[in-house]
């Protein structure tokens, strides 16, 4: 079963939200009309040294919450920009790290029912010390957390895109790989 | 630190995406402003009978999926209806079975930089057929994955709900109670 897109129109641009409204025919003849979410896409960053995890704590406000305890993330809005070239940039910038090794582990839709968003996860390690970088939001605390404590990451943080990570790395604790 | 809203308007409304403008000010004066995503919230089913997964395979149009494997789902609309019988339903209605355990594991943003929308993660277990629901979605399959396979459907899935409870699975499955 396949379907192709016969129309489309931004019927919403602000500032973050473009809001599309597409129609698909589906082979069987059925057509049907979608509203969703336009986003460029985000890069995730699993970042280690093999004892600590760097992770963020940062408000977000519209989801009520005060500090969300969250992996480092980017989104891939730089023209240009490759995908690993944001991994390393956003990454200097939240964390103040770069990585000599990054391997991509999964990609992933945060919520395909209405917004066409795909985060890409990837595992940095073989991290060193960035160049200062601007830091635009002050609000962004760097917080390194016990690798051997990811259990209570887990049972604080509230953010899909963390859980996912922070679960890879519980479920593949055996692997040496990672 | 905290914040309190001070202001905001609904500036599109539409079939699925409510977006909110809204500012607040941050305990230490800085006003800022954010626009979101407003959404009901949903429930996610994992729902196992000690042999298979029951999961569901659909077409996702905005995200460009043909037949995305996901974890049943459904969204916190229904005026009234508290969120364990809108688990019940759901999974009435996609899966054609009901839980008499249904244990709360996770509640979870799915992307907090742009939308308010929770998802509230739930284990079902001790599964019985459900009476015929109408299913109002012919193009919902209903999977049977083995437990077993765990890492298939995490390699083949690219669903982030769907993937944090699979990975929950993986990651715990010496433990008894799961």
């Amino acid at each position: 079963m396949g379907f192709e897109r016969t129309g489309g129109e931004t019927v919403y641009d602000g500032l973050i939200a473009t809001v599309r409204v597409e129609t698909f025919r589906h082979d069987d003849g059925e057509e049907v009309r979608r509203e969703y979410i336009a986003h460029p896409g985000a890069v995730v960053m699993l970042a280690h040294d093999g004892e600590h995890l760097y992770l963020v704590r940062q408000p977000r406000e519209a989801a009520g919450e005060e500090l969300l305890l969250e992996l480092p993330a980017g989104k891939l809005d730089e023209e240009g920009e490759e995908a690993e070239e944001t991994v390393q940039r956003e990454l200097a910038e939240e964390v103040g790290k770069r990585a000599r090794s990054v391997r991509h582990l999964k990609t992933f839709y945060s919520s395909p029912g209405f917004t066409d968003e795909a985060m890409r996860l990837y595992l940095c390690t073989d991290l060193y010390d960035a160049e200062a970088e601007s830091e635009e939001d002050e609000r962004i605390e760097v917080v390194e957390w016990p690798l051997a404590d990811l259990d209570g990451a887990i049972a604080e943080t509230t953010d899909a895109k963390t859980l996912i990570g922070l679960l890879w790395l519980k479920a593949c604790t055996s692997r040496e790989d990672v």
